[in-house]
């Protein structure tokens, strides 16, 4: 978050539930040195963590099983120049425990693709920070555009 | 990108056209060592670069100043289960010169929320990729969750 710039800051709980109400968010994660941003429908855990479901023969969960990674979502209306920003930040990790993968089949989300061997990615919510901008004048304008 | 995972990649000249049909991508930088994400407005230039309008006083102008950057737009329909993401990466850097500033006051992107004091950052297309979800069955539903 950049200080200073006149965004209303959200906090951690109204970020989980403006989270909560959007299917896909983009994981930011570096491949090759370089950036690399991958939409990918998710949901949330009970503790706030980011759940993804992907192939075990993912790049992109080898990519990011490991790493610190950020989790973006947002909701901008370019007309009311009005909408909010969330960004979860915190280590991935391929779930790997049997009675919590169990778990996940049951209740976590489920990918857009289904392959036979589905896994579960968990991004820790370590650091939860969202903006919100209102009409254009609020502060997420400033935030959008500092 | 990541191979091999069946998404149908977009060419160049694709990605630069469904990136001049939507008004907020998000740029992609580090930010004291971790992963920053900001949605923002912005135009193309004729020669596919990202122009982004911003205050002289922007943190965002100094985090991305002179560094490599990647810029992510997408349009996601979550029912239908198909969209597009680009993902421009290049460095970025604030324009200085007063020819082409006049020329960008005239022709490039406004701010949200108008200072001032407005700059221009422009990032440069060096690598342009982007990825196609078709109807949930396609790649980029592979690609979202490869």
């Amino acid at each position: 978050m950049y200080p200073n710039d006149g965004f209303r800051e959200l906090g951690r709980q109204e970020c989980l539930r403006l989270l909560a109400k959007v299917p896909v968010g983009r994981v930011v994660h570096t491949r090759k040195a370089l950036p690399a941003v991958l939409p990918v429908n998710f949901c949330l855990d009970g503790d706030g963590a980011v759940l993804l479901c992907t192939s075990a023969a993912s790049e992109l969960a080898r990519a990011i099983d490991g790493a610190v990674v950020a989790f973006e979502a947002d909701e901008v209306d370019a007309v009311q120049h009005a909408g909010w920003s969330v960004v979860v930040i915190g280590s991935a990790a391929v779930v790997t425990d049997p009675s919590e993968y169990g778990r996940l089949i049951r209740t976590g989300p489920h990918s857009w693709v289904p392959s036979p061997d589905e896994i579960f990615v968990r991004i820790k919510p370590e650091l939860v920070t969202g903006r919100e901008l209102i009409g254009g004048r609020s502060t997420y304008g400033v935030g959008l555009l500092p």
